[in-house]
């Protein structure tokens, strides 16, 4: 086997879990491996250490891709910006330490704009103009890939579509701080919140989410929900519209070729009813041609695309080595 | 002079006039000749022939650059989509129609486009990640350049954020038939929609516009609002929230290095006001570094930038030849 055809190891750096494997030609190569992410940077670096070493024990590897939550200076490789579920992670020069360490060629990305290279290279969407991906999560994130490449924006923000301002009201703060985010409305949250304003005001006969006042969690709403409760029901129901409106501004601006839609909250998501809403929302030229696919790497996108950009680095894909974005 | 050291000829087709000018390095090279617009497709395309032909009894050109209204399929450069004020002018094959009958270069993009790429070659803006033009006149108007090149989307309606949707209250329609669009509430005609709005159950007494209740214009607003009229004075504010939103809205998907601001409205708008509104409306780390910057070219903007995407074209920049859009 030459160099170059050898498999990368991708790794996604969450807040709970590290999840790591091979990767070759977007597809996962054996089975991946997953460890409790430890406390602190520098306990972090030494499982990442660990896991390349077990892979490398066994595979010769051309490189690593790593995901990480947070802002990621992707020419130096170094953490910008800081995550809650990563605390003291800002500043750390991963890409650095990495290779100097195992003196191999490493790339660190965000990890919404991993998983969104995972998805398109998957699907076979990074020869359109415009890919958008969309995890609908316990918030929302996104990446944008322009004709193959991640566009990562001036300040590496690019794709922050979560805090898209979807209402002028005023009504609901975002956990950045911000009011009327689009994730305060299209997220898990979101949807929990929805739920208690709808129920505000009922009784415990009306809806079976009344009862649960205090400690009601969008689980919660959406098994009342499939259950048949008339207020979880609408609740998902405007759910489905918070998540278009935000669709709706990214296609006014991108006008992508197709939309992929991730994340844990996605598989309660109907994309068909999706779709109309958001064709009630966006000029036709926009949305008649557009494309929603739901995600097929799920929570392996991160990992895959992660290790995907390197193999991509290193050999390039034709329809991806010229493109301008134009 | 060699040939690649030639002028093109710029012309910006608009509803009621058509401006036409020599550029050479994103200026005008002597007096530009303005028409007015003809009616219909036949017609127009005659007057483009006589300015062009006008253009070459005097000198040696490169090649034509047609700023248009409408959506514009960059490749064929036919008009692909309608546009209210030149009537009849979808269908028409308009690059295949000049070079036809000119034998000259042609190349014809959307006017707001055209714009974009005038402005950001004109401030030397090419070289960075991305800038936004937005033009706020009797509507808004969009274009976005990515290191260099213009980005036109997957159906050529890139840029087309006025239909941003900045509320969920349904509200106010916009002539789209969309409803609470960026433009219903950042235009010209939006700021008289707030206007109107707020007089609502005012008296004659408490504001000069209530005198004028029933053909009460944008320009009525603005001079009133000048004079010191409080109710004017609050609605020209409110604009300036309604400009900052559908920008905040744009940094949360693009983090753009810097916006332009144009348009007819753009004079009655003051930028370090609109910054402000902005910076509480965006994460820190996309306001912080971001740029906001007047038109350098005005009403120039689409015939400079039309002649200039020709001349790029055929003599491109170091910095605009190679890049890709991450």
């Amino acid at each position: 086997m030459e160099k170059k055809d050898l498999p990368a190891i991708g790794i996604d750096l969450g807040g709970t879990k590290i999840l790591a494997g091979l990767v070759a030609n977007s597809h996962l190569v054996g089975e991946p491996v997953r460890v409790p992410t430890p406390s602190g940077p520098e306990n972090i670096i030494k499982a990442l250490l660990d896991i390349i070493a077990d892979f490398q024990k066994e595979h010769l590897v051309l490189g690593v891709g790593i995901a990480t939550a947070g802002i990621v200076d992707t020419e130096s490789g170094a953490i910008l910006g800081s995550t809650g579920n990563l605390p003291g992670w800002e500043g750390t020069a991963l890409k650095h330490v990495i290779e100097e360490r195992t003196a191999l060629r490493t790339h660190v990305e965000n990890d919404a704009n991993a998983a969104a290279y995972g998805e398109a290279r998957a699907a076979g969407l990074h020869t359109r103009t415009c890919s958008v991906m969309v995890t609908l999560g316990t918030g929302i994130g996104g990446g944008i890939i322009l004709k193959g490449s991640l566009y990562r924006g001036a300040h590496y923000a690019g794709g922050e579509v979560g805090h898209i301002k979807i209402s002028m009201e005023n009504q609901r703060r975002c956990t950045c701080g911000l009011w009327d985010c689009w994730e305060a409305y299209g997220s898990g949250r979101g949807l929990l919140a929805t739920a208690l304003e709808m129920a505000r005001g009922k009784s415990k006969d009306q809806s079976v989410i009344c009862e649960r006042d205090g400690d009601l969690t969008t689980k919660d709403v959406l098994e009342a929900a499939a259950a048949g409760d008339i207020i979880a029901g609408n609740a998902l129901k405007k759910y489905h519209e918070h998540v278009a409106v935000g669709m709706s501004a990214l296609c006014h601006v991108l006008d992508p070729d197709c939309f992929v839609i991730s994340g844990g909250m996605s598989k309660f998501v109907d994309l068909k009813l999706i779709k109309e809403l958001l064709f009630d929302r966006t000029l036709p030229r926009i949305a008649e041609k557009l494309e929603i696919y739901p995600s097929r790497l799920s929570e392996k996108a991160g990992m895959i695309g992660a290790a995907q950009i390197v193999l991509d680095a290193v050999n390039p894909i034709e329809s991806m080595s010229t493109t301008s974005a134009c």
